[in-house]
């Protein structure tokens, strides 16, 4: 099809509180005695948020382990475990940023398809539809929660499992379970959300659905990160919303350059996806000279620290594990520098750039 | 619940010619020999639009009598000729503004709900899913598209058949379907989507999630009416989206004043939705006053005639079963004016309103 036929979420609660609606949307998803089984970041353990999660019968509270993004090995281990204890499961509730969130993704489709996650990493290659599954951001900016795909680190790449299956079937939007979220952590994955839209609207792809969803999140990252002077209530909300907002517009269109490169840290050095995507976009004036000059006002004005060398010291075959992951991003690249883009991203020049780093 | 948890449409595709992916959207969705079944605004009638619909098979065309708006005996009456030509059909498509949209999702739901669509009336009476239903909406600005309402005309009043399996399964968000509209009704259906901001940005229900989506809205039809001094295509694409996302902001807002008094003109005169909206809002200073004055610059701006003393010479009686629908319009006269609208809003006051219209 020339269009996507973009699959939405089913269905989206939203207001300060409504996590404790939980219990009461889950019930008609409940199948017989299988459980619900809920994924919660393990940031999380001890907190008062693990107390509130609505356990009945056989539910399970899984601690998940997001110190490194996804794997395939550890989504197929879940996977198999819940399948060897319970046989099916009523539902994957994902409780966390958006590792938590596309694990929980990824755990819910293997409940249902055969073989590896890896087997799935691609685009529309998943079978069947998967359990039912829930996405309850704890961070907001990376747009899990509305996007048809979950990142998995695999044998060979870092790669979603971009289907119709992947989106949830509900996400609980409740601004309060951000509101303790660590300030660098916090920045880090807003930024996610701001350097979406920046490489969504100055992309080749845009179309006025994803403008329209784009330039409304990017108007409000500026106003928590840039216009107000001090973080409330309020500043929650609204980056809740432009996470939300920013992951819709990806819908017509791609992320670009500062996500093509980080993805190829992230494979290579465990780099997370937030604060690699901040590594990488700091130094890509040549490329958004507007965006990146307004993140750099961002980070001083929130007295973010961005780290600088990591790159320091690699070997050349690394540099060339990273430059071979991210020219693999071609859709990325074609959105950023157009059908040509092989030509003005060189191996040479791409190198140049992780030096940089 | 305290918030609701809104049903989403399943699925978008946007974009200017996706209107000819519809055979292939559809072609799943089929089941066995039972029909599609396209009811077309009868505006479409020998146009070419009407030729391009992608009939296979039994599917049927049916051109929709929008002269008044959805009836709930017309709803009935066409689900029960659907009923007793073909048992039951794969899906009902609408292919028009609100009211046939509003069309195919009553017809949808009735194939599959007992009794009449009277009797469902309200907020989530109906008791089964429909049969598969799309929505192509070739004007833009009722949002119709995305809500979870169908607006009837019943025996007793105006009332939408509010409802989880109300949205559509699908829709086609085509620009260039709306791009000969005639200018008239165009700036009527578009100032359904501006009214419809200005009164949930006004509301005391708003919270973040309306609110970004009802200030994109907006935002979007004042670039549209106020601020280009010509259509193009880029103002099909736009006023598209500007429909779409007042639309969503309704999600957990309301309308106000101007629908609640325009449903009591259009149950006692057939005054459709959108020019109604705006005889109405052009006298409602008094509660709306930035947002009157900018319509005005939009009608002057636009060339517009906006009726003036449709009311003259109405009997006390008729004002009175006026005022009564009006006044029934609970959630939207306490989302304008507050907990005490009923103190505010008196029987002589909106009698006065009316007789400015």
């Amino acid at each position: 099809m020339q269009f996507r036929n973009f699959k939405m979420v089913g269905y989206v609660v939203y207001g300060r509180g409504c996590f404790d609606q939980l219990d009461e949307i889950l019930a008609p998803r409940r199948k017989g005695d299988a459980p619900m089984v809920f994924l919660l970041d393990q940031y999380f353990d001890g907190k008062p948020l693990a107390g509130r999660i609505p356990l009945r019968g056989k539910d399970r509270l899984v601690l998940a382990d997001v110190t490194y993004e996804p794997k395939t090995t550890q989504v197929d281990k879940l996977a198999q475990e819940l399948k060897d204890a319970y046989g099916t499961v009523s539902g994957v509730i994902g409780i966390g940023g958006g590792s938590t969130m596309d694990l929980a993704k990824a755990v819910a489709l293997m409940m249902n398809n055969p073989g590896s996650s890896a087997d799935y990493q691609g685009w529309d290659l998943v079978k069947n539809p998967g359990v039912y599954k829930a996405g309850i951001p704890t961070l907001s900016g990376t747009g899990a929660e509305v996007s048809r795909t979950t990142v998995l680190t695999g044998p060979t790449r870092k790669l979603g499992m971009n289907s119709d299956f992947t989106p949830f079937d509900q996400i609980v939007l409740d601004p309060t379970l951000t509101e303790n979220a660590p300030v660098n952590q916090r920045f880090y994955t807003g930024m996610d959300c701001y350097i979406h839209c920046i490489e969504s609207l100055t992309g080749t792809y845009l179309n006025e659905f994803s403008k329209s969803y784009g330039e409304k999140a990017l108007a409000l990252c500026q106003e928590v990160f840039l216009h107000k002077d001090h973080w409330d209530e309020h500043s929650d909300d609204q980056l809740m919303m432009a996470s939300y907002a920013g992951g819709m517009s990806i819908a017509y269109s791609q992320v670009g350059v500062a996500h093509a490169v980080s993805y190829g840290l992230s494979y290579l050095l465990g780099t997370k996806h937030g604060i690699g995507n901040c590594i990488v976009f700091n130094h890509l004036e040549e490329f958004y000279p507007e965006g990146v000059a307004e993140f750099k006002q961002m980070v001083a004005r929130n007295g973010i620290h961005i780290p600088e060398g990591i790159c320091k010291g690699l070997t050349d075959e690394q540099f060339d594990t990273m430059i071979n992951v991210s020219l693999g991003m071609k859709p990325l690249w074609e959105n950023a520098l157009g059908k040509d883009w092989e030509k003005q991203m060189t191996r040479q020049r791409l190198r140049a750039l992780y030096e940089k780093l």
